[in-house]
């Protein structure tokens, strides 16, 4: 393990951001009050964090003061610390090229373009795949669509279809029985629109979307399909090109949304990909592209060389298997997750991601904290 | 002006990406349509892209090869182009020392942390204020509570709005009588919690919101005020803290949102500050900040100093005046804005934005063109 150096937390300066924008008098509100209404509302919003305590599912932040990796360095602990829970499937956060082209970006074309628009040609970007996701369904569907959901979708797929009018269907997580359910449903009610939106892998287990059985469902019933490939992009299928590889169901997905932000630099950004007509029209009327800034430069340099070290598949390791790298471990008790959580180093959490960047040494010594955590909370026991 | 080089534009790289993701088969869809439903589709968005090229009003996009800038390079032009339409308003963007900051950033941190949560202390930072606002009004207002927003409000908040349960009331642009109004109809439907929310700042035309007023209002009738700053930050008021400066209001305003992206240097980020309390329960439940990206440790850095620069107060101006860079032009028609933009050298958009790195030379050059586009469309005349 690293010790712990004494370097300065460089998100601590983020702080000034306070008290630049709000000088001194904001502070006041956490002494007295302003107005009644502000001291009510301070009441109910304590009210609800008492019960998240209360409820034992608080989380807590740590601040990381080392590069993203296998082995971490976090504010407050004196030991470097095994890390499992990010989503640097190839371990590329850190790719020395991976920074390099950052640095380049930044000499050629500076920090930021501090303006909302950004180019590209044939995909459209935004600043995270949860703005193509809030962003896609309301310019692709009107009221009289329908959009068939699996019900365990990530969070920003849920509010994209929230924003967007269309009618909603929500099937059974996995369940292509439910969906055909639903599909006749949609046909039934005359859609002239059907859009079935799943994950390629969902982001909790590492399950894997049942696309061959969707697609002839979508055939059959005419609807489109939509999968986020956050958690496939970049290693998952025989060269990295996500689940529908995996399947070898290549041109049978209509639109995919993915990730600059986990296996490809792990920095930020998020695209939609799809036909060009839909691209173009999200460039005319997405409001989170049309109202929010381009991706800076460093951020587009390191995911672009990211993208050309898979291209090449120097030394990245082929994810072409069946096993998916999310390993999910399951208490059934949010309260007793997140004290096991807490009692490991790090505060891991219970979803346990391997990335490229981890040795089997890092593996075994994490299955030797969770036995650990797990004799120490009684979950686990020397006789099992 | 500076002739184009033949530098290799950046964001072509991005590409790739598509290729990635989608192998040979998605074009296909270009080709032949993989099914009726995906043929359908492609000839509805075809009808609503007609429709708006139709209107006139189809906005198309050029590749910066340059940093952001007075002066930009753009593919496809021969010379350097003069540009008004940045949220650049320190220059900060390419800023050496800001560029030196985020070389420095990834050094230490790396490219990116492929993971979902970001540390910082006191405020809560997101991939962009879009994302702030998207997240802000349903944690903060359930389906008792009253939300009532300007009119001309920007379209993240009028997302995040749209994204809670709560009672909706739209006021008329600037109209604190209006505003009165909707607060008097709030009570009498005794909301428990009523917010006020509007920008400090109106992006398209660099209106101030009436805050003396609107607090004024918020205090008689139990309100809580929320401000967007995202074209104040940094710049406006006597000490660049904003809006609530401006006014010498500090204190009195609840909520404020805004942006890491435009004068503090441009790269991407947003912020919501406010009561503790406020900011702890976005920890727990915002969905834009709980399920996307942290911000690459490049940005925080190039913002950070970009805030340390404005702190120092190094040669930055003083824009503690009247005067907001926003300065619109308006014809009254967007066909014929479209047009006009076109015909701008560069596209500049109409919304013009002037930015500490814009000299007097360069302001003379852009009101050279307007005058000359003006008269070539018809709108301007010389005896005029």
């Amino acid at each position: 393990m690293v010790e712990l150096k004494s370097g300065i937390p460089l998100y601590f300066k983020i702080l000034d951001i306070l008290y630049l924008t709000q000088g001194q008098g904001h502070f006041c509100l956490n002494q007295v009050a302003r107005s009644s209404s502000a001291a009510v509302t301070r009441l109910v919003l304590e009210r609800e964090l008492s019960q998240i305590k209360d409820a034992g599912t608080y989380k807590s932040e740590r601040i990381i003061t080392s590069k993203q990796g296998a082995s971490i360095k976090v504010k407050g602990q004196t030991k470097g610390i095994l890390n499992f829970c990010a989503n640097n499937y190839l371990g590329l956060a850190s790719h020395p090229e991976v920074i390099e082209a950052g640095k380049k970006a930044l000499d050629t074309h500076g920090a930021g373009l501090s303006s909302v628009r950004f180019i590209c040609d044939a995909a459209i970007l935004y600043a995270s795949c949860f703005d193509a996701n809030a962003g896609l369904f309301e310019v692709l569907l009107n009221e009289e669509d329908a959009v068939l959901s699996d019900e365990l979708n990530h969070a920003s797929i849920i509010d994209g279809i929230r924003l967007c009018k269309a009618k909603r269907y929500r099937y059974k997580h996995l369940d292509v029985n439910d969906l055909e359910t639903q599909l006749k449903d949609a046909v039934s009610k005359s859609c002239p629109k059907k859009l079935i939106a799943t994950d390629g892998v969902f982001s909790m287990d590492g399950n894997v979307a049942k696309l061959p059985e969707i697609c002839d469902l979508a055939d059959k019933y005419e609807a489109l399909v939509f999968i986020d490939e956050c958690h496939a992009t970049g290693f998952f299928g025989s060269t990295g090109r996500g689940t529908e590889e995996y399947f070898g169901l290549n041109g049978r997905i209509d639109i995919i949304n993915s990730t600059l932000g986990k296996a490809l630099g792990g920095a930020a950004g998020g695209y939609t990909a799809g036909p060009q007509e839909l691209v173009d029209l999200l460039r005319q009327r997405s409001r989170p592209y049309l109202f929010s800034n381009t991706l800076p430069p460093p951020v587009v340099a390191c995911a672009s060389k990211a993208i050309d070290l898979i291209m090449q598949n120097t030394d990245l390791p082929k994810k072409g298997d069946k096993e998916h790298p999310i390993c999910p471990v399951m208490l059934g008790d949010a309260r007793l997750a997140t004290t096991f959580a807490d009692e490991m180093l790090g505060k891991a959490r219970i979803r346990v991601q391997i990335s490229a960047s981890h040795s089997e040494h890092d593996i075994d010594r994490a299955v030797d904290a969770f036995v650990e955590i797990g004799r120490k909370l009684k979950i686990l026991f020397d006789n099992h």
